[in-house]
């Protein structure tokens, strides 16, 4: 029988056609599929402007995304869970910090998460501070990293689900 | 005696705190200002799945964007007014049209408006179809254009304020 994780739970319960349909068209292109889990937990931002941001977190995998609600203050709390189903391992997961405004949204940093460095767990666990950063390090037309510490930083649980159900 | 286009005076009128303080902060730097006027018009989508796009388009310039409303269809019409505030015309101005989707949006395509293409004009015209491609082409950490053609096009209305009040 195959098992979920609570994290991987809510997804599928609130959204049974679209973790099927959607994830497999777009992502999936191999026989190989691993379940990235995300969890958006909070973040801590430096400087006195901190309590008038209203950020959100975009999570970015090849032509995909999803975003986070916006949330008031200095020390935003979002405990928001996200699922990727993947084929590629040498892709990497672009985490953003948006401060959101009437008309524009400002970048607060970036965070590259390469996904040979997110480890199997079945259980998730308190996550980690990343640093966020101010710019993007390119290389071949895709994001290999960031640059410039902002002082700001974001605590996420990143991991891929163990493969249930086998022997 | 400052006047400002019709399309500038939506913008200043909505949100007159913000275009004074937000834009002169973010963008720019130096006393050289222009402002980049930018009509989002309308798209049109190839293939049979454009009847079930619901889409939105992001305009990005350096760390700042702003995006339009989600309107569904193959042929979504936004007639959406921006203004950038900008010191460097070496830059371009990316846009990015995205299909909404419950959990995950999805990218559409991309298109790259270097800022030198950009002409000064006093009022909008009708504006000019721009085809959407499916990546971006870097260099040296910036985005300096698209490659693939995916059959989407988009309406765009972009120009520079003239000077005004100037003798």
């Amino acid at each position: 029988m195959v098992q979920y994780s609570t994290t991987t739970l809510v997804l599928y319960l609130s959204f049974p056609y679209l973790s099927v349909s959607f994830l497999n068209t777009q992502l999936v292109t191999s026989d190989i599929r691993r379940r990235l889990l995300d969890v958006v937990k909070k973040a801590r931002y430096v400087g006195i402007q901190g309590t008038q941001f209203n950020t959100y977190v975009t999570l970015k995998l090849q032509n995909v995304k999803s975003t986070t609600v916006t949330v008031k203050g200095p020390t935003p709390c979002w405990e928001q869970d996200f699922l990727f189903e993947i084929n590629d391992i040498n892709l990497g997961l672009l985490v953003e910090v948006w401060n959101k405004g009437v008309i524009w949204d400002r970048a607060l940093g970036y965070h590259y998460l390469p996904l040979t460095s997110v480890a199997y767990d079945e259980q998730e666990c308190g996550g980690r501070w990343v640093e966020l950063e101010a710019q993007l390090m390119m290389r071949g037309g895709a994001v290999v990293g960031t640059t410039g510490p902002t002082g700001h930083a974001l605590l996420l649980d990143c991991r891929f689900e163990p493969p249930f159900g086998e022997s």
